[in-house]
């Protein structure tokens, strides 16, 4: 390839300015929320057309040049920044909101439009698009399609991959697929589901149709405090064994709930060992038959303390700790490394102790904070950067960790995607007829294997170089988990 | 090939009386619940154990046979006989339930366990499995994962796809993929919801993993009527609109009802030009909360009748009717062919105004009877297939109702699958673009393409042939129909 050449191409391609290639201009791209993680692209562009989106795809696919696509780069597993150079294509300027259709509750959207825009563009209509990450401030809906984003209330209302009508994909290969669209169950392969959470690795999103929802009338948040984590556990079993979803179900351990009372102050028990944050959506007469139920429940799990929280400005305090709960982790460590493994439900008393006992063998606090009503564990390894070795050892506790929830029968990752990081956990995730067949789908769709390398998918040597790492779901005894 | 070899090679690998080569005993197999397209198999297989499964298949590649997976055989779009010959692979054999777990709500089945039995087996812990096709007696867990079946209820609680935790499956070229389990949203590309509708064209599945929900403690049917269509349609509209997702909501037409009161008497009132059956379940005082919330909204929206139905007997009353109303269809034509598009909610009056003209045009009754929340027609072409050209007709009427629902955003098939029906409207419902990537998936997992040959995806040169039928969704206005 010559260099000097494909970057003349790229430039006259795209209009003025939308091609970068001086070091220093492209420092914001060489790593994404996983700041451990750098590497500096060969060049960025920042395509500004579905035209441009293609043309730029097409020079790559004649180039052999490596592609990896980008949104707002709030990630937090590294899969928006390049492995070994290659282009950087950022979606952020295709960012206008094409049509919201308010009779049909659906909006079609560019992928750089930020997730809260589509709630702020919609909301004079009473409605909101429902997936929440905790970055919704500034990720876009083209990366939440990449990671298959979640948030505080997917437990009612689902992920990215539920909440996405339509599609329209721009492949490596030079095809435009249209996905879905504002129906209901779209016949042929399920292509949609299929690209959504596939981590830039399949085609390129140029358009998304998103579901809205009607915003509910009637929210209150409740805060539940318990003696024992046990306690606040079987607390969540059984809700949602009685068939009731809050829209959103939140757990924090005394570790979390000190820092962050230390940080934010707002209001939480400091000597409560774990604390449930139940919101209860819907209508009014609705809510307040929810609220009736759970006071009643968290008081039969032991719940010694339950606030409730009715105005939104209570309902923000109680919210204020939960969302501060990451950064308050700066007053008792100068790091942390955030975990993000899911296990089945009834599985967390268990984990939770295993995690424990890694934390003490490993020497390096972990507090949880976490979505407990849909098993997704958030543990926080604190650690010290500056101290030689603690974070080779955080990232070997968090290995362990994510290996403990594939034994428990869970995943090595709930909602931040495997990207750069995760790999060697997916070995432990996947055996080689799953590893080969994913191979095969990624084969379908980028045989030259442009579209992000290095991601998500481990190759088969790297799984058989670490060597037996495959548990499949559950089998295997904790006992054993010593031996990785 | 060889075939009496490979009829003994088959014959001594199952055991005994588990392969069928005789023309009176394979004469279940040569048709499934669309009894209009026959065709003989070359054999069945009915193999007991996963074991056997993975040798029919090793023996089927080896040979080059074609396999046509088959649950129970109740589909409705001939996805479960043979096109051209070749082996049923028939599943019922495979009918243990191998785990219940109640604390994760989980149920691990193989796929030839009937829809119902699932819920009959967890009813003891209050425990039910959600989605309820309407032939759900009958119709195999298998099945459903093929056609990612629906059902009254999927409205509120999803379709298969997303009451399914793990699949096991056996591929055609010999592997194993064990996807998803009991955890929440696995990583890697999403092959369990590619699998989920796929017909049986990707993989033979030998296991299901199902989420299991607590039986609601209350349940409501309402029975609005209204004077218009429009009048109904609204009433669904607003609701979903607002937010209130009910269990189910269904509507029937004028001819729906009258014919379904001659059959089963169900109460329903004769006048009216449309009915909605509104069931709504949850908690007891939710329930309450609800139902004065849909009493209100029917009124205001113009229903000038409701029925309010409590008790079991009363609700299975209101029903009853809606069950009946297929077989209904029986006393005022010998013969009717049904079909079934989605449509966004919001072109319900439109399509189905349409729909009207169609009928009259081609001098056909249509009944409609349907899912409206979700916007799933079906809308019940009657005719007489002893009258000479009246089948052709039904089908070409059939053909413009679909390519309706395609022009209005829709789709061809909401639940009953393409099969070997509806190959020519899939050209209406995708481009060349999408459809050479249905078969770069398809030859990513069968790349001697033996999986059910002749179903779902339509090769690129029958819908050149067909010429110039791909809409993109809502582009071509109604008028331009004609042309088809």
């Amino acid at each position: 390839m010559n260099e000097a050449a494909v970057l003349k191409q790229l430039r006259t391609t795209l209009r003025k300015g939308a091609l970068i290639a001086e070091p220093a201009a492209m420092r914001p791209y060489e790593t994404d929320g996983l700041t451990a993680l750098r590497e500096m692209p060969w060049a960025v562009a920042l395509p500004g057309t579905e035209e441009e989106v293609r043309a730029v795809l097409r020079i790559c696919r004649q180039q052999r040049l490596p592609v990896v696509p980008r949104g707002a780069g709030t990630g937090l597993s590294g899969g928006a920044r390049p492995v070994r150079g290659g282009l950087v294509l950022g979606l952020s300027k295709l960012n206008r909101i094409l049509e919201v259709d308010v009779g049909n509750c659906v909006a079609r959207v560019q992928p750089g439009v930020r997730n809260l825009a589509i709630s702020e563009a919609v909301a004079e209509h009473g409605l909101y698009y429902a997936p929440d990450p905790s970055s919704q401030l500034a990720c876009s809906i083209g990366g939440n399609v990449a990671e298959n984003s979640g948030g505080v209330h997917c437990l009612k209302y689902g992920l990215t991959v539920h909440n996405v009508l339509g599609l329209k994909v721009e492949t490596i290969e030079g095809h435009t697929l249209q996905l879905g669209g504002k129906g209901f169950d779209y016949p042929g392969y399920d292509l949609l589901a299929l690209l959504c959470g596939s981590e830039g690795m399949l085609g390129v999103v140029t358009e998304v149709t998103v579901r809205l929802l009607p915003q509910p009338p009637k929210k209150v948040v409740q805060l539940a405090a318990f003696r024992s984590l046990e306690g606040a556990a079987g607390a969540v079993a059984r809700m949602i064994g009685e068939g009731v979803i809050p829209a959103g179900l939140e757990m924090m351990d005394a570790l979390a709930i000190q820092a962050t009372e230390d940080f934010v102050q707002a209001g939480y028990p400091r000597d409560a060992a774990a604390i449930l944050l139940c919101e209860l959506d819907g209508d009014s007469d609705e809510v307040q038959a929810l609220r009736d139920y759970a006071l009643r429940l968290f008081k039969e799990a032991g719940a010694y303390e339950v606030q409730q929280a009715d105005s939104a400005a209570e309902r923000e305090r109680l919210w204020r700790g939960r969302k501060a709960a990451f950064p308050a982790m700066g007053r008792i460590a100068p790091d942390y490394y955030c975990m993000d493994g899911t296990i089945p439900r009834g599985a967390l008393v268990e984990v939770l102790g295993g995690i424990s006992g890694l934390s003490k063998r490993f020497g390096l606090a972990v507090a949880n904070v976490f979505h407990a009503g849909d098993g997704n564990l958030h543990p926080l390894i604190l650690y010290d950067a500056n101290q030689a070795g603690q974070l080779e050892k955080a990232e070997a506790l968090g290995g362990e960790i994510l290996q403990l929830c594939v034994a428990a029968g869970g995943t090595v990752t709930g909602e931040h995607g495997v990207g750069a990081e995760k790999l060697n956990q997916m070995c432990a995730q996947f055996g080689p007829d799953e590893l080969a067949q994913f191979e095969r789908v990624k084969e379908a769709f980028d045989p030259q294997r442009l579209l992000n390398p290095g991601k998500a998918i481990p190759t088969l040597s790297r799984c058989s170089e670490i060597g037996g790492m495959h548990v499949h779901g559950g089998e295997l005894p904790f006992a054993k988990m010593e031996r990785f």
